[in-house]
């Protein structure tokens, strides 16, 4: 069970206190699902003190109070009409926002739009400080639980994975093994963290394809990539196979991928830049004449979120944490032939890293 | 096959030529998949003569090329060294789009956060007129070809409903049954248009309930809410059943649910402002005494997005066109007890509508 009490304790200490602010507005579902254990609320309002107001539509307001691990709900509405079971702030968003803080003097913000954040400052009438960088380092140090979960989201997609390929015989589709994938991963009381892609022969040279109704031929690449979300964490992996025997020139691709891979996996620790992780792998595929076809960063942080800070490229200057989750996820994709990418979620620690993700990976099925 | 060409025409008409723009610059997925049939660019800039350039990265280049029914591609990168396959043009996205657009003096845009906008005027130097309202009116609008999608898209849906029912049975979860629908719909060849609700008991009281691991009971309310999306197009349905013998107060809350229904669907015809089918709905409910447990509006418009103009609820001031295709699923949610929800899919037309789903709505399984 997640301790949400610890992850306000660190909000309150690291941005409340540290900047004397009266009170910190939090918007945007993964940050106040960090905070709550819901995300069904609009904002967050927390208090110095630690008070902690939810405010809702109408419409999640029951869902908002079966999922909060802690602070008040209120659903926020212009209706006279509601129900008895609804604790209820007259107004709209900002109007319920500007009730709760009040005359507060120094107020912070972290997520939400600019349009949000023009709106909130012309009815608050008051600057708004950014903390949503000062957030997103407390997300990217996962505590114990947090991994814990993040392994179980892992576990559900191998055994989905596992499944799918059970499914694999010549005509099989990539829609039918995308299919089962959500079947498995839903029916164990997860969700997908996103749509899973899997692709066959050419059509594996899309980074993000979207399966469609080919169907599987002997020789194909099988490029399969997938996570599950777990009590709000996600896990993530890719997985590319050849069905039938691999040839020459499959075999250099997935070996190229596979070293550059293992190459950049033993350089994740703590302290680490994060460009330089991606220039490892790229060196390696530079090596094997393959780096034009490496179009896109080598990773990025996990979570909440299925895409979080640190993003891992080659412009990314960012120093890894212990506790950041990234995957590392070095591709080659040749139009008109195929691809492969072949990815693993690694726990960042002090002078090395563990992996999250354990599905073999053998190049033939 | 929806024609894109007539969709691009109906731009240049209504947009460009109409204001005498020379470019319109193009952002979000759904507005560029109008357009081009592919949701993979970042952004399309439309010129007076019809040319139409998608600006697309580099992960995403090789999708957009095979899925673009009409215009060209174009990766935009500031690396060196890219692959023998890509139309590539250099810079980031702001820079080619002035590359783009030049000197051309009258410039509109389509979508875009307020973020992208002041970067966009920045790099440009030169005003943006919004015409994100008329690019909405057109997307409205459905064609002959639109409406097919979204009619093959609710046989889909209506499929997983069925194979979803047949697993039915005292102890199966809320997870199994939407893991079923998922597996069905994308099996298919389709998408979800949004993750399937599946609620039992008191757990159908939250309208945008998560399946969970909770076992149906005999004597549990059912209520299930899915939608496919089928070659871009979507589909929403909601149906509420009980699972064994219904109590009279069931039976009471389900038959003033369908009965403001069917007196909302009655009223669905171009011209008829979207707030007054509200309140027909509404006003049903507020006979039965439970106008305060309808927490939502009663609909919104379907098509490439899953929620698109219009918006029908109690404010909403905007008259219903021929060719929107509206939701009307007026709800009842009683905390602790459960609730209702009957939604169904419906083509505008002169002086009548069409239902486009059309699953049983019987209360009992």
């Amino acid at each position: 069970m997640i301790n949400y009490k610890k992850h306000l304790e660190n909000v309150i200490e690291s941005i409340l206190h540290k900047n004397g602010l009266s009170f910190l507005l939090v918007f945007s579902p993964s940050n106040i699902f960090y905070v709550t254990g819901s995300d069904a609320p609009s904002a967050l309002v927390i208090s110095q003190n630690g008070e902690v107001s939810a405010l809702v539509t109408r419409l999640e307001y029951v869902r908002a109070v079966s999922e909060m691990r802690l602070g008040e709900a209120y659903a926020f509405t212009k209706q006279d009409e509601v129900s008895e079971y609804e604790k209820i702030i007259k107004g709209d968003l900002y109007e319920a926002i500007a009730q709760i803080v009040g005359s507060g003097e120094k107020i912070g913000i972290v997520g939400g739009s600019l349009e949000l954040k023009d709106q909130l400052k012309g009815k608050l009438n008051r600057e708004l400080a950014d903390y949503t960088k000062e957030f997103y380092l407390l997300r990217r140090s996962k505590d114990d639980e947090e991994v814990r979960l993040m392994e179980q989201a892992s576990r559900i997609a191998e055994q989905a994975l596992r499944r799918a390929i059970d499914l694999i015989e010549p005509g099989v589709t990539e829609s039918e093994l995308a299919g089962e994938i959500l079947r498995v991963i839903v029916s164990s009381g997860a969700e997908p963290s996103f749509p899973p892609i899997v692709a066959f022969g050419e059509h594996s040279a899309h980074p993000h394809a979207k399966p469609s109704l080919k169907k599987l031929m002997r020789g194909d690449l099988v490029k399969i990539d997938l996570g599950a979300k777990y009590q709000g964490y996600c896990s993530d992996m890719t997985r590319t196979f050849v069905y039938g025997d691999p040839s020459e020139k499959q075999k250099k691709i997935y070996r190229a991928v596979l070293r550059a891979q293992e190459a950049s996996i033993d350089a994740v620790k703590e302290g680490v830049k994060a460009k330089d992780i991606h220039m490892i792998a790229y060196n390696v595929l530079k090596e094997e004449g393959l780096s034009a076809y490496f179009n896109h960063g080598l990773g990025h942080g996990v979570g909440i979120d299925i895409h979080e800070e640190p993003y891992l490229n080659s412009q990314s200057e960012t120093e890894l944490i212990v506790g950041d989750v990234v995957t590392i996820e070095p591709g080659v994709y040749l139009a008109g032939y195929g691809g492969v990418r072949i990815e693993d979620m690694l726990l960042v620690q002090r002078g090395t890293s563990r992996t999250l993700t354990f599905f073999t990976k053998d190049i033939a099925l």
